[in-house]
């Protein structure tokens, strides 16, 4: 299909389910995205942060964004990520993403190496010359460990270089500059600024994004959906009633002990915890070197899930 | 071949030259590497960080590795770095470097993710266990923003899993740690510590590290060699010249301007920059999207060289 | 005064006014002071960053506290900064302010050392022992290099530890924790959750925190007084676009030449400069070793005043 | 007396102890001393970060200052801390430690405000032209969260704002340049570059430092004294064994649990809990808000001062 413009709404960014042995789990991966559309989202991203993308092989990615795009068959819109650490390397990605239709690709910054502004602009704009689907910039800097400047952004998407933004950078300022000025100016257009928040998708909505990209709503996905309606609405009490219901859902994360285990770990460990006891997916697992929750952690996801009337 | 235990002396990272449209270029990899044994130096390590690994794509590295393997024949031991995010993506590019005869290979924890010890430990154990050669550890904080713990390298070497460590951390004060602790401990043999920096090479050897990986010594591995010898020899007055004079050479990796390009940029570029104006190798592009150093830039490279008695 | 319970609305970070020779300009400061009040703030905050107290000696920190609070005679509450390293030098900034008639002081986490949450936790409640005014917690990571942690916030406000937060670490979703635990909390009352952002006060306000401390409100303090009203009218609309007036101002802060200042010297010289060119202080100088902002960075304020009506 | 030039040798950062109530221990402090000066090192340096700088008021530093300086009464040179935010502040210390008769002042770069080299130059400048005695500067960016430039400091040496540089940022290779650079150039002379290092006093010795500022040299002075001298002898095999032993004398650092403490509470715990258990002060209390050692911690203390024949 073709990538609505500017691309708005709930897209979650899919968790990738895994068999006891880390395989991908097809048929789990297939009632996930059916979990998702029938709850209401707006477009699909796969491959991203979320999706365990840094722990898959490069024949894991392409299961996924091959089995996800044949399951939807163009119904929604899948964006998905092409991250590695520099242009060469991202570019083999792009390839086979695009081979198996995806709808538009998500990159980042270099990473690993030493990098400047200018060396960003290039990156994306060697991307976006190689690539047949509109670029997306994902802003995360706790992984890239760089922050997308926001008028950087702007100069790229008034080139045509970028069609949107997904910012997990967690900064409200830097991320109103981008909303407000790709509305303001004249040379931008249909540029989809995106919040990777779970947080404040409501505040982000009030000031003009797009749309959100928030890995929780693997878990709620009609939650995310209810709140992006009641923003649009103008409802801004509802909003914020749901919005918060969200976040407390969202409490889930810190699941796992920070003594044993990162936050990888623990945030993507309960989000498929969390599948799995909604019946969503058959098995719990995170890839390799992530350490599992243990049961009472689990337990923990479980009394998330039922305050918040998902049990 | 099989590695000596320990691997000592100097191992230079070596660089990975490239054509003009960015493909490996291999008559010039071919003649680097004659230029590096002939220099005298005890190994290779491909793959590395100076080898813009992060910037070449597997089909890129497998050529490489293939290339250099087969050149030296088992003269030198070759180790390869298997840099990616986490351990399935690092296992598949084990696979391809053992296969091409690499005696060694070099991982750094997981990177992108939010990691912990433990999650770091795993990750080393596992892949040693798929592993039919040596794994070395490596520590690059400025790439992977994660430093590694020297008691966690202690247990793991004791452990078997890791032979050794090339520690491009910058932190002497935890390197001795590891020297004086895989020394004292009964339980560690043949652990090999190289130290990655370019400009305390005497001082590592005197408390007692195994040798060095230095990136410099692609420019200059005749320089290294001499200073590991006279630092063998107990001569640490002319260690220390030897030592200085290559201090000063490095100085080229801030030729290119800072305001236009990163440091990998300005480093890498002017490694290459040295080994083209020494006739090495034919051409100084650097991988994309690093910012190719101006004439005046490459200029002041030449007159590092000319200063250190290389031109 | 007492301090209102919970303290809400606009309460400025008031800049110090310093004669050439940098001793504190007394009538520029009073002149700025009536700025505000009459301009309809909620309460004044001196000797926080934006008032340059890290530039101050303790003279002039007790000089400013001491006009203000004589100059304001209870009109409106005084919050004033006791911004040191640890916990017995805060005490000394502690007992000068409270005794020159601070309403409130307000406190960073300990700095310059490496600390622990225990040791903030020890720090606050020490601190609030021996303090006769309420103790806000100044959460400012870019200054002090650690975030403050909302559970442990919370914690100390249910303790009667704090009497509130100012958040200046521009991570909204942080940020509501706060406002939200302090709400649902039956323990906590009159908990009062400040923003320091000048750039989402609306977004904070909507999701219930009780005000904002702007240092931009130096400048236009009839703008955030408006922006806050209108919020609590609940019209988002025109809240937004007040908003969005006060971000494009704010893009003052960007004036001096980051190749030639830090972004202290460009933003407090921006807000000076500014402060000067409306009239309101005799003089744009700021602290030493700040670098002053040559004409025409002084120009580029010039442009933003006058871009947002206010020249 | 008149510092000399260079300063070289041992230069212990002397701790401060406190009475259970928290006041400075005059008598503890001046056993310190005895035990320091009796220990053959080469001058003292007060109110460092060792010295719990961070946690004295001005009255509790001033006391420190006049003690030391009254007692030595000009027989081994005393340098003293100005540790404080920013230029003013900074000259309001170096006043009273100038007054008590210190000889030579020691000073960070700007910290807590975003700084800028141009404003840590200035810094430095306006500082050295208002002090009446030498200005060395102090590297430490674990705590200033800045590094200061090796061109940097050698410009300002060459200028003679500079009398030397204290260096605990762990970086040998700039720390280097530094040394060499400095014996390089004409126009600087009796410039004193010391090591802040416990860990490779041998090594910076080696490369040609003048000297060293370990903050272990509290609880063994001897140890470090041994081995200034054994490396001034060239005779590098027994310096590196005793190097050694203080490296592992060193361990105590760690005695405090991470869980309940900071690094700061540990380090600076264990090194009072030595100084007590050797009977050199009376009591083992560290400022607020640190964590003291518990007993058990404190044993382990006991264990490595057992170990290194201390006790």
């Amino acid at each position: 299909m073709t990538l609505p413009t500017p691309l708005t709404g709930v897209v979650p960014p899919v968790c990738t389910p895994l068999t006891p042995d880390r395989e991908v789990d097809v048929p789990s991966l297939i009632r996930l995205v059916d979990h998702l559309v029938n709850g209401g989202v707006d477009g699909l991203f796969v491959l991203g942060s979320s999706s365990e993308a840094a722990y898959l092989t490069d024949r894991h990615r392409r299961l996924v964004v091959e089995t996800v795009t044949a399951h939807v068959g163009g119904s929604v819109p899948v964006l998905a990520g092409a991250i590695d650490m520099t242009t060469p390397r991202v570019l083999d990605h792009v390839e086979y993403v695009t081979a198996a239709g995806a709808d538009a690709i998500v990159v980042t910054a270099p990473f690993y190496t030493r990098t400047h502004p200018a060396e960003i602009a290039r990156h994306y704009r060697l991307i976006a010359a190689r690539s047949s689907v509109p670029v997306f910039a994902y802003d995360l800097p706790v992984a890239v460990h760089t922050k997308l400047d926001p008028e950087l952004v702007l100069e790229l998407a008034a080139e045509g270089v970028l069609a949107g933004l997904k910012d997990s950078s967690g900064d409200l300022g830097g991320f109103r500059a981008v909303v407000t000025g790709a509305r303001a100016r004249p040379d931008i257009t249909g540029f989809s600024v995106l919040t990777g928040s779970e947080l404040f998708v409501d505040s982000a909505l009030a000031l003009g994004a797009a749309g959100a990209v928030p890995g929780l709503a693997n878990v709620d996905p009609e939650g995310y959906v209810r709140l992006d309606r009641l923003c649009r609405a103008g409802d801004g009490e509802r909003a914020r009633a749901e919005q918060e219901r969200l976040c407390a859902l969202y409490g889930m994360v810190g699941a796992g002990d920070p003594a044993r285990m990162g936050g990888s770990s623990s945030a993507l460990g309960a989000f498929k915890a969390a599948l799995f006891l909604r019946g969503v997916i058959a098995c719990a697992a995170t890839a390799e070197p992530q350490v599992p929750l243990s049961e009472e952690e689990v337990e923990r996801v479980g009394k998330h899930l039922a305050a918040a009337g998902l049990l």
